[in-house]
């Protein structure tokens, strides 16, 4: 998905001119034998993210149009993949939504059900667009998953994401048991997920029976060792100023980075439910993945920790010709059986 | 402990004069404010492995020599800290073994016993140079340790140490029940309990009931994505061609480095125990431990992958007044408590 994304982007730019190709850097590094062929091909792509400046309204919505598109594209390939999932587009507590049911609802998932937000550094990926992850999710684990479409910046800053992930949390807590809940989601949505238990905790709502925070926006400001070490590593994100600072400022919209519900690694994570964390060696956000495992030890949370070898930001989720695709979505399958 | 050895190594370049500067690019790297002030010290050093050349039987002892020195001072440092720990200096199965006690054994650890391989790249730490880490756990976690002080290249190259591994567990399993034996080490140590297991396996003996394979030397060749991404940012190792390169020769000795029991990244990890991986975000050997981590995976074994922030190479077992030393010390302990 991404992968396509930054094939798109390669076109984008010549049409939106909103790229700069940075004085930095860029390693040169060796793509690694010990990754399938498949994913080979994707950590050789060539970094493109590098130096995107989003400093207009009318630049990020070309952004933010451009990507959006890429992504429905992929979209519609997990559902020509995944035959027999299907999206039922609604709105539970005022917040849009896709249902999205597995090809057969299996007897011991019947009462359980998974609620899902998507990435996008809280800008991108409205609407159909965000529903990759739960479609694959639903088709190869058999959940019924919600997809929490919640409202993106610079629209809706802060709070107006995390106000419609506990609106939707709420509302399954009317037909389902907690503990039969589970939330995931990557990157933005990771750190929604944890940001959303942390909600949870200061308003005394039950918690979900177990959390995916899938190399989660732990810490939205350029806090954290891989920010530097992975930098120019990580061919997807590829630095913190490529976009990620204009989509922490548009987001934030003058709000403290260090509040939790912004940068959940600042959290309290006492009696967090059981939580798998994703990462990958070349991920700049394998720093606010360990970072959130360490408070997570310290405060002696069942935790699981998984890293894919070679990965940069994301790349777990590449598209279902990739062997690691499934690899991934296994694990995330093996992880909410276990808990839920 | 491989910090003072980096001090230690510093005065010995001018002695010596085995430590050529290489001309390839360190990284200019921010030390990260996410880990203790201690621990800012240490991954601030310098790196001074970076091409270390060892083409003489001469400059090998000396070092081996150097390193195994600085060594003894941390294991006495260690003892000063652990207080009440004690060393009993002996053989089991012919083998020179220490017998490390905790100042009380308690109750339910009265049946329990830990078996210890330190790191060294297969040729340090013969001795008591080689028992830091098995002292820590004594005096952290209250186990009995049993330190195998293996033999080591260039005089024993392989299969001696893994002859003297498999020696002593099989006369643990004379007074112990293989379920309360628990095996662990670093490195080199890491890699020697991932190939224990596996030689167990072949050889049809019960397993151990718990392992900790602590960023293991699962592949003795410079495959994988780490040895690249973290080359000039992990500050211990800094470069397989720094000394790895060397100490694999010397102990392979002409064997097969794809050989199972030389780089267990290629064994069966069916039915492996439950196992505990440890790694940093700046470690040359993260892929070797999250390659393992996911052969482990798809064999669905109990493991326990933890990443501390910031850390190069071992740096979590670092001097006792290193917060990050506890953090570790204790994980490990957990790990034990949980599955023995």
């Amino acid at each position: 998905m991404v992968q396509k994304k930054a094939l798109h982007l390669a076109t984008a730019i010549a049409l939106l001119g909103f790229l700069q190709v940075a004085s930095a850097t860029p390693r040169d590094l060796p793509v690694p034998q010990t990754v399938s062929p498949q994913m080979q091909k994707i950590i050789g792509h060539k970094n493109l993210n590098d130096k995107i400046v989003l400093d207009t309204q009318d630049k990020w919505f070309n952004f933010i149009d451009v990507i959006n598109e890429a992504n429905v594209q992929d979209v519609k390939n997990a559902l020509e993949y995944y035959k027999g999932v299907t999206l039922d587009e609604g709105t539970m507590a005022g917040v849009h939504t896709y249902t999205i049911n597995p090809p057969k609802l299996a007897k011991d998932k019947e009462d359980k059900v998974i609620l899902f937000f998507h990435g996008g550094g809280y800008v991108l990926n409205k609407g159909l667009s965000g529903t990759y992850e739960g479609i694959c999710l639903a088709g190869k684990g058999g959940y019924k998953v919600i997809d929490a479409d919640y409202r993106v910046a610079p629209e809706d800053p802060y709070p107006a994401a995390m106000d419609d992930a506990i609106a939707v949390y709420k509302e399954l807590l009317k037909t389902y048991d907690p503990k039969n809940i589970g939330v995931f989601g990557s990157s933005t949505g990771g750190g929604m997920t944890l940001a959303l238990v942390l909600m949870l905790k200061d308003q005394g709502l039950p918690l979900p029976g177990a959390i995916a925070a899938q190399t989660p926006w732990s810490d939205m400001a350029e806090i954290g060792d891989t920010y530097f070490t992975n930098r120019y590593t990580d061919n997807v994100l590829v630095t913190y100023d490529g976009w990620l600072d204009d989509a922490a400022r548009v987001y934030a919209n003058g709000h403290d980075l260090k509040d939790p519900y912004l940068s959940p690694v600042y959290g309290d994570y006492s009696n967090f439910p059981p939580t798998l964390l994703i990462s990958g060696t070349r991920d700049l956000f394998l720093s606010n993945t360990v970072r959130v495992q360490e408070k997570l030890l310290k405060e002696d949370v069942e935790v699981s920790l998984i890293v894919y070898e070679g990965q940069s930001h994301v790349q777990y989720y590449s598209a279902p010709n990739v062997p690691e695709h499934h690899f991934h979505f296994e694990n995330l399958t093996k992880f909410f059986e276990k808990y839920l």
